[in-house]
């Protein structure tokens, strides 16, 4: 552990370290696996924010903001509207959370590109800035982010915080602070703007308001980086103080989580993509069918019965035997299972109320058992096959694709990215769309990728 | 204490009931004294809102936020800006807390009228209401404020929120869910939403940022009922839920401070208002000081010297010798007690850069000592005077001007308004504007009040 300046009570200060660490840090200084982990997470988040962009959730959103729109300069992603660039920061990271698809930081279950990169892209629509610049402040603003969670979690979570929100709302303050060139003072102004709205508690789960804190987190924190720049002040100790974020929403600060290996180690390289639209515990169990699926083709057509063997935590978040809806199929491993099987699914389109109630499915769903295995590894599962002439076939998924040891590859990332896609924009605009966010690097104004995720008129 | 329908653990559905209560409680059946209270709050409400309007931390939250402006329908209270009504709601709670002179419901230090006059005035530029709805608006919007911050204070406050913002986002959206007629449901979901926006540090006291509070707490509050209209869904156990606001953010949830005698007992009647724009342990030393002026006239030249007896927290949080700035003379019972002695002020007036550094003021400052005396109540003072001739006059204040016991009367209120906003608005604006402000019961449209607010062009 590195040792940093500190209060005469030896509590080392935290905020002004990483105000300093933000506003110094140079773009040619993050190492190029950094960078490219961190277009990664950029590509991935687009495709959910286009994927989400026709849910109800955003409509109803749209609906009660649009009113109060300023000029209407950003692009809501995925669709035809406009907003202010506050707004379409708060739409947009609704739109990337709301179908559960995006990235997740494993170590805290922060899903960081939300709150980020939806206030950085819309600033970008009123501060023209490259996309060399752009992917430099999300990459620091996701730095900061998963560092605060790491600080917290993980007292802060379960005493039933929204980390995503609460880490998120410094993560888009840091993001929106270095790309508009705060100073350090100006940047421990916003940490304390971004401190003093942190919020967003677990109950909302499971409701519109969940997908509400991504964006809300981008739009606070976008405006708290502004506020500071206009000379609004605020305190200068915001993370570490007695009263500061730390201490008062969590038991736990360990401030060496935020501080140490600053700029060498990159918590944003450890991004995780999620390769299919539900819950991490059952994704080994979709892996495996999709496997299973691909090597005997037509005859999972013959299945007479599916035995899992999995991690306990299987049954006990994902054990629904007989869900009704799309969003309960998101916590049924039986219903997961059987849509991989038959159909090869595991995006979006393998949780809707028609998949989850079509006869089919729900005849193999109804085959399908599974064991609780202590020893079973969380990333693993064993299933056995047994088709109606007797014969059997097991298969065993050592390592789950999306977990840390099998990371999506980036032909993953693009095969996400157009299934969500496709469905909202149509092929010919995803198909142009992906291909801008890959030359992210090399765009001299990185808002023509928001322009280029419009539904075409 | 009353029974209430309870989940099988016990724990009433608060949330629900408290939505129920809202939406169906009548104006008419608000007792008359009740009723006036709130307009009492309102306009001393506005008053602030007007002294505050010049303020340079008003200015610099006016730049941040101009370029995101939606339609400039709402009026900034004191100025000649327009925003859009969630702007305006934002920038009219920060200049009415910005001098510390706002109203105080002295059970839970909660600044009542901050979020909620300010969210629901700019909601009436934009859905026009009678003066009559909006005060039966604003008063069930501080009851809800002020029942949730009791059922939390003082552990809540005690950890480091700043109760004001977070109880205030739950009246804001009281109020305006109220006054566009939400649904139970709806006022539920927007309760959710105003939950999962329930933040603001202590630690930022000090800081302009503390005037933020109220502010985004008005805008926060408001957008809460407007999602909740739109059909945003939401938790329908935000206060209550094991994961809501009161468990989150509290060691302390006390429920039958929210639920018991709703509709028959006021917490909203017991609102105040500071005669002195600085801390309520100085305000006996002020008053006293004021008498002995009122008596003494140029006598006041001939003091020798000054001898306090105070309760303790006097010298404890008010005990500066020589303060530098208008902000610290707010922390100083001596300069404090020589500007009422010798000006007779105690607004915001009293309290500038200018006057704290007078050197008549310092060398009567200098005269001044004061004795902490655990025997003497805290809204009182003995103040002992030595003239230069040798005589002495004793005067003791057995309970300050506006403590529980001795309210602020009306003219008060008036003088308290017009004090401040002849500084801002000019006197013809000032004295048409008071005017309008008590006949708010009459008026057909409540937003002629915030339109007779503004500088004259």
């Amino acid at each position: 552990m590195t040792t940093h300046h500190a209060t005469p009570e030896g509590t080392p200060q935290v905020t002004e370290i990483l105000a300093q660490w933000v506003v110094s840090m140079k773009g040619r200084d993050i190492a190029p696996e950094v960078r490219r982990e961190g277009l990664r997470t950029f590509v991935n988040w687009m495709g959910c924010a286009v994927g989400g962009a026709s849910h109800e959730t955003v409509d109803r959103a749209l609906a009660a903001i649009d009113p109060f729109s300023g000029p209407r300069i950003a692009t809501v992603i995925g669709r035809t509207e406009h907003l202010d660039a506050a707004h379409a920061a708060l739409i947009n990271g609704i739109s990337s959370h709301v179908l559960d698809y995006d990235d997740t930081h494993l170590k805290t279950i922060i899903h960081p590109a939300g709150p980020v990169a939806s206030a950085l892209l819309a600033l970008a629509e009123m501060r023209p800035m490259s996309g060399e610049d752009f992917l430099t402040a999300l990459i620091i603003g996701i730095e900061v982010e998963c560092r605060i969670g790491n600080s917290v979690y993980p007292n802060h979570y379960d005493r039933g915080w929204h980390i995503t929100g609460t880490a998120g709302v410094f993560g888009a303050a840091a993001a929106v602070g270095k790309a508009i060139g705060l100073s350090r003072l100006q940047m421990q102004w916003a940490f304390g703007l971004a401190a003093t709205q942190a919020s967003n508690l677990r109950e909302m789960f499971g409701t519109m308001t969940k997908s509400f804190h991504p964006g809300r987190a981008a739009q606070n924190g976008m405006m708290s980086a502004l506020l500071a720049e206009a000379g609004f002040d605020s305190s200068l100790r915001a993370i570490e103080a007695p009263r500061g974020f730390a201490c008062v929403l969590s038991d736990k600060q360990d401030y060496s989580e935020i501080l140490d290996g600053l700029g060498s180690r990159w918590e944003s390289a450890l991004n995780s993509y999620k390769p299919f639209a539900c819950g991490i515990v059952i994704h080994p169990a979709i892996d495996g069918c999709q496997q299973i699926r691909a090597e005997i083709g037509a005859r999972v057509n013959d299945i007479a019965s599916v035995a899992l063997t999995t991690h306990p935590l299987v049954l006990e978040l994902t054990g629904k035997r007989t869900p009704q809806t799309g969003l309960e199929g998101k916590f049924s491993v039986f219903h997961a299972a059987a849509a991989a099987l038959l159909r090869g699914d595991g995006a979006p389109t393998a949780f809707t109320d028609e998949l989850v109630t079509a006869p089919e499915i729900i005849a193999l769903r109804d085959t399908i058992s599974a064991t609780s295995d202590p020893s079973c590894h969380e990333a693993s599962v064993t299933i056995d096959i047994t088709f109606r002439d007797g014969t059997t076939l097991r298969k065993h998924v050592e390592r789950a694709i999306g977990s840390h040891d099998v990371p999506l590859t980036d032909a993953q990332i693009d095969a996400k990215f157009r299934t969500q896609s496709v469905l909202v924009i149509g092929q010919v605009a995803t198909d142009a769309l992906l291909a801008m966010c890959w030359k992210t690097p090399t765009l001299a104004d990185v808002a023509d990728v928001a322009r280029a995720s419009v539904l075409p008129s």
